[in-house]
C-alpha cells in the first residue's frame, strides 16, 4: 500500500474536508471495530498478539492496519472492542482504558480509534479521562460515524443507573475534541444495506433542516445509494452524487457544530430527530440502529410540522418517500404515547427546562425549535401515523 | 444560623481569597463526606431520606446542613458518600452518578460538593462527564482538601487495571473548573491531630518551593497548630498564624496553577512531593494518608537536593524538624528501591518522556525541574535517610 492510496487526515482544527476517496480499498470490510496504539516517536514496542480477540475480524484486518502504519514506521499494538451500540458503555470503556494502562501510554502519546459511532464515543470518553486526557485520532469506518461521529467534539457512553432502573444514552461523556480526524469514504464500500440505510438517517436529518440540495440528491438517487455501497461500487454519476452527499454532510456538520462545540446553545437543528429517538433506541427489545431511531423520530417531528400546518402534505409524502427509498423505517412498535411522553420529560431535562425541539418549517432545510409541545399533540401525531402509513401502503 | 456566619463564595473565576473564618462553626464535625444537591430556581423536591446510609454521620450533619440551605429557602436532597482515600473510584463515582440519574439533574443545574479531597475529586469526575458536564461547587471540609482541592481544575479516580493488576493513582479525571469554591476555615476545627498533620503535608510542600515566609510560620507554631485545631481553638497569635497560612497557601496555589491549569507545563513546582508519594500511596497495605505520603516524597526530594549539595546540612535538618513538629512521617517502610524506581518510570510516563521532578534548590521556597536522577542517586538517598534519622534520634 503506497500513502497515495491510504486515507488523508482531516484536522480538527480546520473546516477543510478531503475528498480523498479512492479506488483501492486498504480495508475490504467495513465493520472494523478496534483501536490501535502508536508510538511517535523512541521506545517504539513491537507488535504483540492479543489474546480472547475474534481471530477472524483480527486477521481480516491484520494485514490492512499493518500495511498503513509501516508505511509510516510505526509498530503498532491492537486492542480489538466491540462495536455494537450494546457495548457503549462504562465496561467498554475500562477494557480500553486497561489496554492503555497496560500499553503505557504516555501523557502526550495520541492512539487511534478506528471504528463506527459506538466505538469512537467509548474510545473518546477514554481518551478525555485518561491521565486526565490523551491525544486520540478518530478513523470512522462507517457511513453513519463519517458524516456524524466524525465531528465535533462528544463522546459518550450509555448508563444503566441501579436506583431507577433505567439505561440512559449518552449518560457519561465529554466534550473533548480528537486530534485528528481520518476521512476516508472507501471504508464504508462494503457496508451492508442495512448499516448503509442506518447512516443515511443522520443524512436526511441534516438534509431536512439545513441542505434542500442534499435533499434531492438521496430523492434522487435513494435506492441506488444503498446497492451500490453509497455509490463506491456504482457507475460515475451515482459515485459523485455520494461523494457530494458525504461532503456536504460534513460541511453542514462542520457549519452547525462549529460556532457551538461546547452546546451553550441548547437550541440545535441537528437536534432533530434527537428526542424521540433516544427512548426507542433504549426501548428493552427494541433491535434498532441509532439512524434508524433518529429517521422514525425524524418522521414523526415532520408529521408534528405537518400537524402545525408547517409543512403540507406534498411534503410530508416526499419526505416519507425518500425515507423508505433509503430502506429506513418510519415508525417503531416503541413509538408509544408513553415514550413519547417520558422523551419529552427527558428533552426538559437534558436541554435545560425547555422541550428545544427542532420541527421542520415552510420548507425542506429549514427548521425551528419548539417548547410547547402537548400530550394532546403527541396523541394526535401518533394516531395520524398509522392513517398515513395505510394511505401511502404500509410502513 | 445567620448568613453572616456561613461560609462565603470563592469564586473559581476570581484570584480573591476570602478568609471568612468564624467563632460560629456550622458544622462541628469535620470528616463530614457528602454531596448535596439543590435546585436553584422552579421545581424544588422536597427532601428525602436516604436509605443505606450511616445513620449517625447522616444525623449529625442533617441539622448544620439543612439550615444553611434553609437559609436560601433551597430544599435539598442528600447524597452520603465515602470519604477515605479506598473509596476514590469508579464505583463511588457511579453510586453518585445513580444518585444524578435518580434526581433527575438537569443539564445546567448545579450540585454541592461536600467533603474532603477524595469526595471532592469523585464528585468532580462525575460533574464533569454526567450529561457531559454540569455545574458543582466544592466545599473543602478538611485542611488538605481547603489548600489543596479547593484550588484549580483537576479531579479523579484511582483505578484497578484488570491487566497489569496495579493501581493507578488518579488515572481517571478530566480537568473541569468548579462553578464556585466556598471556603471556609472552620470546619478544620474539630479535625483529629493526624488528619491535621496530613493537612499539613501539602502546606510544607508549598512552603518549600515557593514560601520562606509559610516555612518559618510553620517552624514557629508548628506543634501548637495542630493542637488547637489548626489555630481554631487557641489564642489569638496562633489563629492569625494559621489564618496567614491558610491564605498564603492558597494564593500560592492560585499564582502556580493559574496560569497552567491545564497543564501544557508539565515541569510544576507544585508536583513536588508527588512522584515517589504516588507508589508508596497506592503499595497494597500502606497505611498512609496523601499528605503523609507527600511528606514522605518531600523529605527524601529533599534528601537528593541535599545529596546534589543544591542545600546544605542546616537547611535539610530544619526541614525535618518542620516535618516532625507538624507530626508527619518523613520515612516508609514503602519507599524501597524497587518501589522509588519504579515511580521515577511511572514519571516519565505522566509526564511524557521525561522525569521533570521539583527539586529545592539554594534556599526554602526555591525549587527547580530535573530530570536526571538515577538509580545510583536513588540508592545514594535511601541508604543516608537511616543514618540521619538514626542521628537526628529516631524517624
Amino acid at each position: 500500500m503506497s500513502n497515495e492510496s491510504s486515507p488523508t487526515s482531516l484536522s480538527s482544527d480546520t473546516e477543510e474536508v478531503v475528498d480523498s476517496r479512492s479506488e483501492t480499498p486498504i480495508i475490504t470490510n467495513v465493520n472494523i471495530m478496534g483501536t490501535t496504539f502508536f508510538r511517535s516517536n523512541s521506545g517504539i514496542k513491537g507488535e504483540e498478539a492479543l489474546e480472547g480477540v475474534d481471530a477472524a475480524i483480527y486477521q481480516l484486518h491484520k494485514v490492512a492496519i499493518k500495511a498503513y502504519f509501516q508505511s509510516y514506521s510505526i509498530k503498532t499494538r491492537i486492542h480489538i472492542m466491540r462495536g455494537e451500540e450494546s457495548h457503549k458503555n462504562l465496561t467498554e470503556m475500562t477494557s480500553l482504558v486497561d489496554a492503555l494502562c497496560d500499553y503505557g501510554l504516555k501523557r502526550r502519546e495520541p492512539f487511534y480509534a478506528i471504528g463506527g459511532g459506538c466505538v469512537l464515543d467509548v474510545c473518546g470518553l477514554a481518551a478525555s479521562t485518561y491521565r486526565r486526557g490523551v491525544p486520540f485520532i478518530r478513523v470512522p469506518t462507517t457511513l453513519l460515524s463519517l458524516v456524524d461521529a466524525s465531528v465535533g467534539v462528544k463522546n459518550g457512553v450509555d448508563y444503566d443507573c441501579c436506583l431507577t432502573e433505567t439505561s440512559y444514552k449518552n449518560r457519561l461523556g465529554t466534550f473533548y475534541p480528537p486530534l485528528a480526524v481520518v476521512c476516508w469514504p472507501g471504508f464504508v464500500k462494503s457496508q451492508d444495506r442495512r448499516n448503509l440505510s442506518n447512516g443515511c438517517g443522520e443524512i436526511v436529518k441534516l438534509a431536512l433542516v439545513k441542505s434542500e440540495e442534499v435533499f434531492k440528491l438521496l430523492e434522487e438517487y435513494g435506492g441506488e445509494l444503498i446497492s451500490t455501497g453509497f455509490g463506491e461500487n456504482g457507475e460515475e454519476e451515482i459515485k459523485a452524487a455520494a461523494g457530494r452527499i458525504i461532503e456536504k454532510s460534513i460541511e453542514i456538520m462542520l457549519q452547525e457544530l462549529g460556532p457551538n462545540l461546547y452546546e451553550f446553545e441548547l437550541e440545535r437543528p441537528v437536534d432533530y430527530g434527537h428526542t424521540f429517538s433516544k427512548v426507542v433506541e433504549m426501548a428493552p427489545g427494541a433491535d434498532i440502529m441509532h439512524g434508524e431511531a433518529v429517521n422514525v423520530d425524524g418522521f414523526f417531528s415532520a408529521i408534528l410540522s405537518f400537524g402545525r400546518g408547517w409543512i403540507d402534505e406534498t411534503t410530508l409524502i416526499r419526505i416519507y418517500k425518500v425515507m423508505k427509498g433509503l430502506g429506513l423505517p418510519v415508525a417503531s412498535d416503541f413509538m408509544t404515547e408513553e415514550n413519547c411522553l417520558k422523551a419529552l420529560e427527558d428533552a426538559v431535562e437534558h436541554r435545560h427546562g425547555k422541550q428545544r425541539i427542532p420541527l421542520l418549517k415552510d420548507c425542506i432545510g429549514n427548521s425551528v425549535c419548539v417548547s410547547d409541545i402537548t400530550k394532546e399533540e403527541v396523541q394526535g401525531a401518533l394516531n395520524f401515523l398509522p392513517y398515513f402509513l395505510m394511505a401511502m401502503g404500509g410502513n
